[in-house]
């Protein structure tokens, strides 16, 4: 029995990584004087990667690791007017229309009508919460948990509060590493609809799925009928 | 009946707006060379205001705010190491050594064998989480709401959470403009405890408190007593 349906947010229900790479390829343009355009990429994702420790996830922490990268690529030279145009873009990708994917808002509004739907993103409280506003599917979710990472606690702690079994929550998302991987890990089921992009930090290795069970499908669309499969298999077997 | 106590964490658990100065202090020194001391204090404030609508509260909103005001007073001058050397205090910040008020260890644990503690923070979640953290005294909170901003909606829902009544709450914190006056007016009771810095967008004139009720503690040394008074009051006429 399926009883409380967990969505990730960010490539899930709308268009994120695809502003991110937007903004990542403007940065190159704005530093090709100094180094081509691959270096800067593995320059900038090194940087990110290295300040999530420091920032966490989201768009401030993302532009901080673009002015840091900026420096050290252009060691110490870039002008007060490009940090000016960076910082810009993170205004702007804090205030960027929420574009939802295909198919999410009439599924939201179904699956809200016989399941209890909550939100559980990563990322940045006020960037997520802002977003989450001009959704306008907000309304349909009972709970929105906001959190700094997803891990195997994150999905127990939900679980938890829920109050349903382990098996009775299905976690949807796009990222094998932050919503498939530990939502199994904690015993609940799991739906992998794949986004076309992939920020590198996310990617996993295919045997790091090894024993574990879950769904893939290709878009939200799908996933009603997924459930509603799933019901009626658990009447069958009397579960 | 009291049943729950709710408390601020920034300057009303452990130290924060002397942080912040203390960077701002080493801000105006950076850029000595361009502009006196109250001129750069006054444009990191405009610029902080500002941002608040677009970064919310945090450090790494606070950064951004410090690289924007240093590219403004410099007129663009400003070189990529100085930059740096802001984007390193900001590091340094979300990574500072917790430094509790004095008596806090001691009143929470006290606290927290007979009420219900939880602790409402607004800023930056990844940050604030990693102080909580490494404060020591989260286990002793059932709680932990980190909220983008404070309302009136905001403590209305927590009273909700918690299933009590508002005056069965109390909100403790060194805000008037945060913790005081939004929860009175959500029906909540609150405690004033004051620190010895007010960063000045929390500032409200006193006229902003007139037909409130709530008290003001001079140390949270001073908050079991006061809870205890309200509960033997509450006995006493039967309540």
């Amino acid at each position: 029995m399926i009883r409380v349906i967990a969505f990730d947010a960010d490539d899930t229900l709308w268009h994120n990584e695809s502003v991110f790479q937007a903004t990542e390829t403007q940065f190159t343009q704005l530093l090709a004087a100094y180094a081509d355009e691959q270096s800067i990429r593995d320059r900038l994702l090194q940087t990110e990667s290295r300040n999530l420790a420091h920032f966490g996830y989201g768009v401030k922490g993302f532009t901080l690791s673009m002015i840091e990268s900026a420096i050290e690529l252009t060691a110490g030279q870039i002008v007060g007017r490009d940090v000016q145009t960076i910082i810009d873009w993170g205004r702007e990708m804090m205030h960027m229309p929420v574009d939802l994917l295909d198919g999410v808002a009439e599924t939201i509004e179904t699956l809200a009508k016989e399941y209890r739907l909550v939100l559980v993103t990563k990322g940045d409280l006020f960037d997520q919460e802002a977003k989450l506003a001009r959704s306008g599917v907000g309304q349909h979710f009972s709970d929105v948990q906001i959190v700094s990472d997803k891990t195997v606690a994150t999905y127990r702690a939900i679980i938890q509060r829920e109050a349903v079994a382990p098996d009775e929550l299905v976690m949807v998302g796009n990222s094998l590493r932050s919503d498939v991987l530990p939502a199994c890990d904690a015993g609940a089921r799991a739906v992998h609809i794949p986004y076309h992009l992939t920020w590198a930090h996310e990617r996993v290795a295919e045997d790091a799925l090894a024993g574990r069970e879950f769904a893939r499908l290709s878009s939200i669309r799908e996933l009603p009928e997924w459930v509603a499969a799933r019901a009626a298999r658990s009447r069958l077997i009397g579960s």
